[in-house]
């Protein structure tokens, strides 16, 4: 199927004048998660993982991915004909480069300008000009050979309520104006789902546990525009948001309006996730000179939450530590009374415990539910029928998360199932030093999240043991579980954690054929006081799910850290009770039982 | 008589067309000291700071510099007629966007193009360009006004001998020729002085405390080309040369020179360092398209100790170590004696003992020697006369070093001089913890050093105390005190530690008015063994001088910081008790008793 879509795509190619067709699998709005509908890369190759570039030319077809995808794209592309192109890494533009190579002096190099970005775009066009060859776009290219192609999703937008934002959006497209006058400019095009989300106001199901609208908005002195499907607004949705001068236009007249769109004065845009295609329009229709490239003041705006907001996130904490007491406390007495309870039979009774709840709406991503050795593949997928048994010893590790209505979560406890090996005694012990160790700090104003990771890591890292992902992640309130811009990381990157800011704290360490361990809680950055030093900042954890303290090798650690865990849990305690049963409630006592310090 | 000087300057620019003149103070190799020669912007403003920007035009003089300089440069610019422009931090370019918007349309900007950074220069240049402004590079152009300015220095040049270079030169130019190759260059024009004097072995005393021989050297594929006074060579020091293929020419011919090599292809420059001037005339004689702008080999291959410089550090620190027992033990003595002894009374005490030792060449830097509140200034300078005598009580602090004939010394010690507050021993304990921390860190291949600054100042941290200055620098081989590439501070700095690289481990609590802490010790990154998790590094600390426990608040510390410390003690006696006379090894044991861990 994929060898006959290839010799299709040729035939046009032939038709259109075209020496090489490119699809990197974005989608018009440089999204985390794709909707089926841009799973260009998907279609053409049959390679499903997240990141890759497919290359086609007449005689030559290929994949470019990084290591993370090399044995499953080895095994997807078998008998279509495409050659796997080995990357060093996910910023690796080495098909820029093997095109630049191999297509001949004058070529076309055909793009689908909606889901590639400016700058990727732009990269490609340079690599072009020395040979004379030039990048065309041609938006939705491959639609011809794809009848059944996905639609845009239809389900319908809701507000999300200031009860729950925290925050007006008449209120926050205010604030933005301001922003812009700053920066000079009259006008902003957001092309971002969360960022539009928040600043909207709008909610929907657009995305898979991204509770996004797919549209695009352009902002204007007194107007702002919505592109997106207008058939997924009710009228009270229509009027609410007409209200704040927000006008619900079609999404596939973006283009077309801005084309038509007779503006004066600057016009912001983030060049590194626009698509090209809209961002030529834009240049159009504002004039290069008129067009600034910066980063967007939302994405600072929406990782920095409001108090009822952080008061939303607390509410959700309290849900799923509920939640996750009853669900362990389930998984313990079964799989002790010998029950077959399999990764995804867990997997399935969190998720009947989570949606019984009130306010639930959905799960934040898929949860990962990985017994012995498939918790230590840091993103398994826990697939019903390839799944394990959970057995009576080793470590069971669970990642999960879900949207209230208020606020998102994402929690990851690993805890004893039974008997344990030393060495597994040893990696919890030390992994939940390094997650008290990044809870506990205290680090003056402006501090990036890469300055602290090595917080984290420092009691891995004395036992010479590590993690290849990152420590923390920003969560986003009712949005992406993933969001920037602030990060506790290995990579260097300059934004400060501010006050206000949540972010996961979640070191690791994983073992291939035996076990990983995995603690997370979120973090909440906090002010900690002024002095003749400066301003200080730390963190208070949000997350209201019990450590188990009992595969603890207690020598291992400071007091301080046994202090921390003493009183994490006790508040854990004290917090859930009143919303537990008699015998739940005894059950956590005994979880939470604080270790003798002496 | 600087009012003088600048009306001087403004006759020149009439004469020369110029509207503005620019003087920024750099010497031609863009050095850390400025040798006296090059101090124009001293010369022309009379500011003494080491940074800052000098702009004459018709109307108006001004300078432009960062905080720490702001008091100073007031007083120093009284009665001048300079108006001081206060930049924010040291990396704006305010003085620029000045010039641009006072500059007439069509306006000339001169500058000494030897003393300005490509750079620098290029970015000057284009905020002209929309006023049709441009920059004319005079080089020297001071040099009319200035009778008595200092010529360049005449001290002799000598070889740095293999024995302690651990390498020939004719095998670090080999292997720097392979370097060039690799990047596809034929050529490489150095302009930094600690690269040449590494690259062909050999030293001078052009620079104060730098054992530098100023000049320029171009690498080609067969012959060495080194711009110096050649009046410095005596002859077998130029054999010595010749027979690796190095010509040494006049130093002021560089330019010329240039200018008539018949050179093909592509030459390495390091477009950050390198002047203007020099600059442009490489980029004549190679053609820009041939001019490669990159970071120079010599840089990482130089900061990577080989194992005869290792051990020359060694014994360099046995040489500081026995110094240091000497001094320390007098400055105690004479102090509790009650005789009076003065900051620069124990600075010259200790440049005696040093001097006195063999293969002593020269300080590495100024000694800080402070005492109480004199201590809280990180950089304070000791002036006779004007400096503290120090007192049967608080904290002194001597931070200092030397080259010796096979390595660099850089030592910070704060002693107690009596009894102590509660606050100078919480700070002198949690300072030491924080440098402990970072000497027994553990750490992955490939770690920058801005990722484990956080590890020294962790125990600071969280008693929300903090230094502004970075925990640690490279330390050059008889060269520089303070080099590159590698750093352990704040800024985000990509360049990883290398087995090899050693770096300084210096925190620091400062107090205004009260006293300040600094411990400083020298770490050499070693390998620290390979696992399933990777390979990883940690430090040797190389320096040998006590460390006094009798300040700690020892319920502060972990007992494997109290453990390090003990063995610390316990080897700088061991090492250094060979060398010393009874009493001196009776005082030292005295001071490296173990303390009772429990």
């Amino acid at each position: 199927m994929i060898k006959e879509r290839i010799e299709a795509l040729r035939h046009c190619m032939a038709e259109w004048g075209w020496n090489a067709a490119v699809t990197v699998g974005e989608d018009p709005h440089n999204s985390e998660y794709t909707p089926k509908r841009w799973c260009q890369r998907e279609f053409i190759s049959g390679f499903t993982g997240s990141a890759g570039v497919v290359i086609v030319t007449e005689s030559h077809a290929g994949l470019w991915t990084d290591s993370r995808y090399w044995i499953q794209a080895a095994a997807e592309l078998e008998g279509t004909g495409i050659e796997l192109h080995k990357m060093v890494s996910v910023e690796d533009k080495d098909w820029i480069s093997w095109i630049a190579d191999n297509i001949p002096a004058g070529g076309k190099v055909g793009i689908d300008g909606l889901c590639m970005s400016m700058n990727e775009a732009t990269q490609l066009n340079n690599a072009l000009v020395p040979k004379g060859a030039s990048v065309i776009s041609k938006p939705d290219y491959l639609e011809a050979l794809w009848p059944d192609r996905a639609l845009l999703p239809q389900g319908k937008v809701r507000v999300h309520e200031e009860i729950y934002a925290g925050r007006s959006r008449a209120d926050k497209i205010c604030w933005l104006r301001g922003e812009l006058e700053r920066k000079g400019c009259r006008y902003m095009f957001l092309n971002c789902l969360d960022q539009i989300a928040w600043l909207l106001n709008i909610r929907s199901n657009d995305v898979e546990y991204c509770p996004f609208v797919i549209s695009f908005a352009l902002v204007g002195p007194e107007q702002v525009w919505l592109f997106a499907e207008i058939s997924k607004f009710e009228t009270d949705v229509i009027s609410d948001l007409e209200k704040d001068n927000v006008r619900v236009m079609p999404y596939s007249e973006c283009g077309k309006f801005i084309g038509t769109l007779k503006a004066s004065g600057k016009v912001l845009i983030d060049s590194g996730s626009l698509n090209y295609e809209t961002g030529r329009a834009i240049a159009v229709c504002f004039g290069q000179d008129n067009t600034v490239s910066g980063d967007s003041p939302v994405e600072v705006a929406k990782s920095v939450k409001n108090e009822v907001e952080i008061e939303g996130f607390r509410k959700a904490y309290i849900q799923d530590g509920i939640v996750q007491t009853r669900f362990f406390k389930w998984l313990e007495e079964e799989v002790t009374a010998g029950h077959r309870i399999t990764e995804s039979d867990a997997s399935d009774k969190l998720h009947q415990l989570r949606a019984a709840m009130p306010d639930f709406l959905d799960e934040s991503f898929e949860t990962i539910s990985a017994y012995g050795r498939n918790a230590a593949l840091p993103h398994y997928t826990t697939v019903r029928g390839r799944d394990a048994v959970i057995e009576p010893h080793g470590l069971y590790l669970n990642d999960s998360g879900a949207h209230y209505k208020y606020g998102t979560t994402d929690i990851t406890r690993t805890v004893p199932m039974g008997p344990l090996t030393d060495l597994e005694r040893e990696d919890y012990t030390l992994d939940m030093m390094a997650m008290i160790d990044l809870a506990m700090a205290i680090f003056p104003e402006g501090t990036p999240g890469c300055r602290i990771d090595a917080i984290a890591r420092r009691p891995l890292w004395q036992a010479m043991r590590n993690f290849g992902h990152g420590t923390g992640h920003g969560v986003g309130n009712v949005l992406s579980v993933h969001e920037g811009p602030q990060s506790i990381r290995q990579n260097l990157k300059s934004q400060p954690l501010l006050p206000g800011m949540i972010t996961s704290d979640e070191p690791g360490i994983y073992r291939e054929g035996f076990h990983g361990v995995r603690h997370e809680n979120m973090i909440l950055c906090v002010p900690a006081g002024e002095n003749e030093f400066g301003r200080w900042l730390s963190f208070e954890t949000l997350t209201l799910t019990y450590l188990d303290v009992t595969p603890l090798v207690i020598p291992l650690m400071e007091r301080r850290e046994l202090e921390w865990l003493n009183q994490f849990n006790n508040n854990v305690f004290n917090t859930l009770k009143p919303y537990l049963d008699d015998s739940e409630t005894e059950w956590l006592a005994s979880k939470t039982k604080a270790i003798n310090i002496g």
